[in-house]
Formats: structure tokens, C-alpha cells, sequence
């Protein structure tokens, strides 16, 4: 072995598999050694049970090599808002604490099925649905927030506890977190994976995600859960050279600062010198009520998901939960509707865009991570992406004024999925070798 | 007491309990009996137990009245495809024989907050998702189906084994049945009620719905539930006269057989006859691709929905949901797509012909319950408004060439579905009191 297992991503793992360098065991070992050395500090766990990954390690270990899925052995964490059995499901809600529901989310059966090793669950916002940071912290300075929603996951991958992990996005919590933490998210084209066993927030908003540390983990991941394209791509790209790229500051491009507006300008460099040819492009102005009408739709379809909560433990309710069941937010159903049917009428526009670019280039974040662990930050620059059901994958490779990550979001139309991933791959390549930031852990 | 405990109405099962002339247990004890002598032939429950039930009424005779919630000891019937701690959840699928999540869906949170007794478990087509029948049959003439897919929480709500029953609807699941059995079925605004814990089919058709034998009763879950237009009605409506009705064969009017012919005019003429107006109206010729939109929506998201089950017990899979996750449909995302965009484009415009009425009047089914349990009968008039979000109420009266009972739907626009329950109160009135059909039962 070249390196400790734990550093391994998961392609790099299933390769030691087969090549027979390596057991599920010892990489379960390994990776438990890595959390339980990190967790004090990164507390990016909610649950992981040591006794229970050695022993799915191990029955891994029997399987035979013919019967081996596309996953075997491949350690992944899972978001504490996805059910899975054997282990609780806790939302971060003192309501749910110890709360086990013996149910596999639906994706969590296409893992299990796949070979994957569940390790265990990550922190999140109190239903991912809050932007309340704590405990997890950025495993590359641990006084500042790895993001939100998905917290634990985003920084478990970065800090190599585990190779990969699911997320769910409502607003940003997908994107936000990989480039807090410097690592590829994928949130795919809404709808598209299977979201049985996930607690609701918003119905049209709310998908699944996954982070890695390699574009290949992503294709993986993509893999398993049957993201399919229309015309799945047949050749990979030699390179950027010949792409077509739109480069979009987007409306809300005055909430940039220094580092992601450095990132947008030498992300747009890399790539021309590379030889692709990188337009910008702005926004149709239709597309500016975007922002407030996910907002009304998010603060609406939350007055219902949290109605059972709310009638029965309000007092055990974050503030924000309570006021969308209130209606404090002044949102009437006309207006949600007008909200639900402007933004469905952009979808086909903005799909019409991207279709003539290999891909969109946008700002994932403001900035680096923020100090502090109270807050997640925000989702200004990707809510309105959430609420076109497209697919973006986070690339990281820049920095900010303190060293931290900053990524960019790459976006396409929906269902272009494998079309993105392929794209992300080279443009990843390039981006993470000269785009000034590396990992120090 | 006038009546045996069973056969009274949500409604009057709390006045009985607030006058101190009826205990739960007693209640309780009686719907058991019915439950006992009916079952065999009815088979609508998945899963009853007896003692579970009684446990249950004793407790809640033992709430102090001032904190018995608004629906203190009513028996509700739950389709099985929704999670209930303590009970198992099946699906009606091999897959899930005797599995038991140990977690309420968020309905069921509300119900019991709000003091229902939870009776048990009614049977359902696989995963509420095919169209095979069986094992309930008609309460009315047990040679002939009671619909699906909520096939079970019809026929107990008719047969007066419950008084009131969840279903959920994804094509005509919900209205089908309530139109077979003779009972009143709601279908709300889609995502208007928390869905969290109910299987997942199709995220933007699946909609939770509700059985009863009253208008009265189905208000009581609709408050419970949260149900609230902008501007909740503030008086009721005397009578139907003065109202304004729209009478909508719709496209698929030539798959309407005598029975829901008949019913459509004589339901037209007892309106008009107590001084109602009823205009005829036809969709739109941008209407007409719906059908063939939602077919479209539907398999593709049962595509996504069933690749686990696909994955796991391929063979232990309905032959439909197979070719769902195979795409034998043929269905690319670019229809999909077509199909989704192309439907959210219809919702504004559904509404605003809607808002020139008190209620449109379409058929909810071809006829009354055909013969046989094989099948669970179509849902082509019911397809297209689940599609467009809107609330639906099946109101019963009507009866078919063999004396089996035939409903019409009031629909109107999203959100209206407290005006519209006022609506259908005044109406059941009339097509109770004259559409000529009554229960034996």
C-alpha cells in the first residue's frame, strides 16, 4: 500500500480490493482509527458504532469475489436525515434523539445492495432545514463552519473519514459544504435518484447528493443510483481544450467576495489557457425573482413539513421551523402558487441556455468558510440552481484570503447528469492543479 | 344511543363521547365486531389486531375531556402504504411481508396528536402503484372490486367498519374507490398535507386523500390536517341555489359508460332544479395531451421509485414496476421533461377557469365497479387532475345499471379546498336526497 487506507478514495479502494492488497477489515480499522483520532475535534459524527463497521466489514470480507457489487467494501457516511437500519435517524432534533426507525432509506438499500460499507451518520442542522451551525467544524481550521446543511459529510470526505458520503439540498446544503471543505459535490437533476426515507422539507426542492474526493467517485456514486442521461457519453474528454464554457456571476453576484470573485476570474483563466473557449453570459432578466420565489416556496412547503413536529413538541423546535408553521413569513398560498408556476416556467428556459454550453460556470459559495460554527453561511448562490432541479457539481481548487477552500459550482440542464460528471473531470483536473489551493491534511 | 356504536359518523361518534353516551372502549369494541363479522368476506384489512385497539380506546377514555384532542377516539382506517409505529407496513408486497418500521408518517403524527384511534391497516395494490386487485372485494356486491389502489380504507368506510380511512392517490387511487364503495373522498391541494412516511411513487402526483360518510367528517380531517385556503369561507352555504357550476365531460369522455353518463345529467338537473346554474364547459384543446403527460410522469418516476425493490427482489416484483425501472415504456427524459414542464404550464390556467365557479363537475369514474376483484378498475378521469394539483371530492348518490353506487368529483383551483368542502356539503345534500342511490349496508 502507497498510503494509509483511510486516504484512499473509492475507486482506490475497490482497486486494492481487487488486486487483493487490501480487506474490508483493514480498511474499516484504518478508517475508524482516522475518527476516532479527528472526531474530538472535527465532531463531524453523530453516529458511528466501531463494533458494528467491523463487523459489516468483515462479512464483506466472506463475499466472494464473483459476487462482489460495484461498491464492495467502499466506507460511505450518511446524512442523519436519511433512514437507515441498525443505526438512528436523528435529525439533530431533540425530538428524534435515540430515535431508530428500523427502515433503509431507498438509497441506502441501492448501497447495501452495492457492497458499500455504512460507517455511519453525519451531523446536520436540525432537519437540515436550518442554517444553526455546531457541532462540526471545518477540518481545516476547526474555529470556522464546514457549511450546512450536510456539515458532517462535507467534512468527513474532506478530512478523510470516510471517501464518500450522501447530503441532501434544499437551499445549498449540497454545495456549500464541498466547497467549505475543498471536496466535488454533486447535487444530480432533481428527482432523479430516489428519495424514499429522507425526511421531507420541500418536495420540489429537496434532492440527494453525495460528495468525494475524485470526479470518479461521483461517476461511482452516479452509477448506483442510475443517474442516466438520454445520451449517456461514450468518449471522455482528452482535456478541456475545444469546450465550451458560459461563465454566470448570476443576480445575486454583489454577495461575492474577494475569494469567490478571484476564483470566478482564474477559474475563466485556466481554462482558456487551456484552450477552451469561456463566455459570459447573464441572466435573462425574467430569472431575477428566482431568489425570493425560492425562499416562498421553501418557507411554504416548510409550514407543512413541520406541521407534525410543531403540534406536538413546538418547545423542541428551532425558531425559524416554528415561524414557517406560523406563517410568520406572510406568504400566502397565491403567492406560493405564483412562486411554484414562475419558477416551473424558467426550467424549460433555463435548459434552453445550458444546452449550448458544455457546461455553466457559477460562484458556489460567497467566500471561503466564515469563522465561526454558529452559522453555516449561505445559500444565495445556490438555491436558484435547487429550484431548477439541474445538476451542479462543486470543483474544487481555489482559495480564499485566509487559505481556506473555495470551489465553483459547474451546471448544465437537467438530466445532462453523466454529461456534467465527464466535463467536471477535466475541468477538475486542471482546476485542482492550478488553481492555488491544496489540501493540507 | 339510536344506533350501534359502528355505524356512526366521525362526527357523531364525538358527540356521543362528549354527551358521556359512549365510552372508546365500548366504541371500540363494537367497530371490532363489525370488523369480526365482515372481514371474511370484505378482506379489507391488511392488519387489525384487536387487543392493540382496545389498549388504545382505554387509554384514551382515561384523557381528562379538556385535553382530548379534536378527533379523541375516532377510528381511522390506515392504507398500507403509510408507516404506523406499532403496526406493520407491507405494501402489499412480498418484499415487505410483516416489516415494521418503527415510525409514524406525519399524518399519522397528526392523527394521534389530535386523539385518533388508530384501527389498523387496509389493504392496497403493490407499493399503491398497479392496478391487480384482490383481496378486497365490494362490501356492496363482493363479486366486484372496490377500486384501488386504496382499495381497503373504501370499502371499510362503506361497510361501516371504520368511519373514517387515509388513502393516497397517484391516478384516480383515492377517488376511484370512494366513487365504487358510495363514500365521500377527498383528494387536497397536492403537497398541501405533509406526505413525509408514506411510500413514494411519483413525487409530484402522489397526494394524500381521505374516506368518510360525511362532508362534515371530512372537514374534521382537513382542519387536523391543516387544510386552510387564503381566505377560509366564513358562512356556509344554505342550499345549492345561486351557485355556479361547470359540468366537464373532459377529452376522455367516450370511455364513460351509461351509469356515469346518467349520473353526469341527472347530478346536472338536481342542481338546476334547486336553483343552481350549470354551464357546460370544455378543456381547452392545450388540455388534451394531459392523459398521455401524466402516463408519462408517472412511469418515469416509477423508474426512480421502484430501483431499489428492482435491485433487491427483482422477482418479487409487480411485472409493471419492472418495466418501469426497465423503461419498457419508452419514455426518454426529453418527454419526461416535455411532459413535466408541459403539465406545470396547465396548472395557473386549470385555476383560472376554475375561479369562474363554485365547483367544475367531471365524472370520477367510467362506471360503477365492474365484476370481478382481478382488476381494480381504470383511473382515466382521474389522472389529469391529480396531475394538476387541484382538490377533488367524490360525492356519492348515483348508481349504476346493477345498483352499484356511481359518484361525481367537485373540483375547483389549487388551494380552494376549504371552499370546496363547503360546496360539496350543499351538494352531497341534494345527490344524497335524490341521485337515487342508497346503501344496503
Amino acid at each position: 500500500m502507497p498510503t494509509e487506507p483511510y486516504r484512499l478514495t473509492a475507486s482506490q479502494c475497490l482497486q486494492a480490493y481487487n488486486d487483493g492488497s487490501l480487506t474490508v477489515e483493514e480498511y474499516a480499522t484504518s478508517i475508524l482509527q482516522r475518527v476516532n483520532e479527528r472526531q474530538p475535534t472535527v465532531k463531524a459524527w453523530a453516529h458511528i458504532e466501531p463494533t458494528q463497521v467491523l463487523e459489516q466489514a468483515r462479512a464483506l470480507d466472506k463475499v466472494p469475489k464473483h459476487q462482489r457489487g460495484p461498491l464492495h467494501g467502499v466506507g460511505i457516511a450518511v446524512k442523519d436525515v436519511i433512514y437507515t437500519k441498525g443505526m438512528p435517524t436523528q435529525h439533530n432534533s431533540p425530538i428524534y434523539a435515540n430515535d431508530q426507525p428500523e427502515v433503509d432509506a431507498g438509497s441506502i438499500v441501492l448501497l447495501r445492495h452495492a457492497g458499500a460499507l455504512i460507517l455511519g451518520k453525519t451531523t446536520t442542522t436540525e432537519f437540515a432545514a436550518t442554517v444553526e451551525g455546531g457541532p462540526a467544524t471545518n477540518p481545516h481550521d476547526s474555529t470556522r463552519t464546514p457549511g450546512g446543511s450536510s456539515s458532517g459529510s462535507g467534512a468527513v470526505v474532506a478530512d478523510f473519514q470516510a471517501p464518500i458520503a450522501l447530503g441532501t439540498q434544499t437551499g445549498g446544503s449540497v454545495i456549500r459544504p464541498g466547497s467549505f471543505n475543498g471536496v466535488y459535490a454533486m447535487k444530480p437533476t432533481w428527482a432523479a435518484i430516489t428519495r424514499e426515507g429522507q425526511k421531507i422539507y420541500s418536495l420540489i426542492l429537496d434532492t440527494l447528493g453525495f460528495y468525494s474526493r475524485s470526479v470518479d467517485d461521483l461517476k461511482l456514486l452516479a452509477s448506483v443510483f442510475g443517474l442516466k442521461d438520454d445520451q449517456p457519453p461514450t468518449n471522455h474528454h482528452d482535456g478541456v481544450k475545444g469546450l465550451k464554457f458560459a461563465l454566470l456571476r448570476t443576480m445575486v453576484w454583489e454577495k461575492a467576495g474577494p475569494g469567490t470573485q478571484a476564483a470566478m476570474k482564474k477559474g475563466a483563466d485556466i481554462l482558456r489557457a487551456h484552450g477552451a473557449e469561456v463566455t459570459e453570459i447573464q441572466f435573462p432578466s425574467e430569472f431575477n425573482k428566482l431568489p425570493d420565489w425560492h425562499s416562498c416556496v421553501l418557507k411554504s412547503d416548510g409550514r407543512v413539513a413541520f406541521r407534525p413536529e410543531y403540534q406536538v413538541a413546538k418547545d423542541q423546535l428551532d425558531k425559524s421551523l416554528v415561524e414557517h408553521v406560523d406563517e410568520a413569513h406572510g406568504y400566502t398560498r397565491k403567492d406560493y402558487l405564483e412562486a411554484f408556476d414562475g419558477i416551473s416556467a424558467l426550467r424549460p428556459k433555463w435548459d434552453a441556455i445550458a444546452a449550448q454550453y458544455d457546461a455553466v460556470i457559477v460562484p458556489s459559495v460567497p467566500d471561503e468558510a466564515p469563522e465561526g460554527i454558529e452559522s453555516t453561511g449561505s445559500a444565495v448562490f445556490n438555491s436558484m440552481w435547487t429550484a431548477l432541479h439541474v445538476p451542479v457539481i462543486n470543483v474544487p481548487g481555489f482559495q480564499g484570503e485566509h487559505g481556506m477552500p473555495i470551489g465553483l459550482s459547474l451546471i448544465t440542464a437537467r438530466y445532462h447528469d453523466q454529461a456534467l460528471l465527464e466535463v467536471a473531470k477535466v475541468v477538475g483536473k486542471v482546476w485542482e492543479e492550478e488553481g492555488r489551493w491544496h489540501s493540507k491534511l
